[in-house]
């Protein structure tokens, strides 16, 4: 797949997964950089409103990009952020989990000045039992059709 | 430092760091969770937009996330955030960079049912010029102070 930012369809852009969650990586990340008990400490995570160990919050936003960089929308071209808006984690993430995450294309700006556009995509990741546990809409450069 | 919901001041909330990059670091969380050129191949990033090896976007938040967790403003109680707000990359982050973070309140909101408040936290990391190169601005639980 090569998207050009003439391609790119309103509505739902596709599907990608899925990603096992292990309980390995979520202590790792944590300690990296996000040392705190709910992340860390299986008998301190319980006494914590996440009732159980649960994946730091930036785990699972990089979980996700690692779900949407494999896509390669653009081909060569670099999957390029500005920033991100509407990040929400609605559910804890917990080792076991199997997350995939879907697209939807909800804006789409042309630059005025440059082979370009700004598109926005909102992702959501799902566990396996369907419940939307994170969300995020990155602000991504596009390159336009090469002409 | 032990904050309650009371104690948030608005305004300055402090300053934090310093963290250093390093290549190895870099190279890390790219292969792990953001696998593209301008993260993992100096001669590649050359070619790009970023003109050299940068941290991917995600490494820069999570290492950001890093800084704030070690002050533990609220003591015992976790940092938890719904989501985050206005988060944004202005520059690119090398190896070598050394970062610190500061912290502004820009909202404050008790709530109506539970003994605690959301406090919105506008952080923005700095490297070793001065210059700001990523700002986010997480929703924050905070307990209020124990009656």
């Amino acid at each position: 797949m090569m998207l050009s930012f003439e391609d790119f369809p309103p509505g739902h852009f596709g599907t990608f997964g899925p990603r096992r969650v292990t309980r390995e990586e979520i202590l790792a990340f944590a300690a990296e950089f996000d040392p705190q008990p709910m992340h860390l400490d299986e008998a301190a995570a319980e006494k914590t409103m996440f009732k159980g160990l649960a994946a730091s919050g930036w785990h699972t936003a990089a979980m996700a990009m690692s779900l949407a960089v494999k896509i390669r929308p653009f081909g060569p071209h670099p999957l390029i952020g500005l920033g991100v808006d509407e990040l929400r984690w609605m559910m804890p993430v917990r080792h076991g989990d199997v997350l995939h995450i879907e697209g939807e294309v909800v804006e789409l700006t042309p630059s005025r000045t440059k082979p370009q556009g700004i598109a926005k995509v909102r992702w959501t990741a799902y566990n396996q039992r369907g419940e939307a546990v994170y969300t995020f809409t990155p602000i991504g450069i596009v390159p336009r059709r090469p002409t």
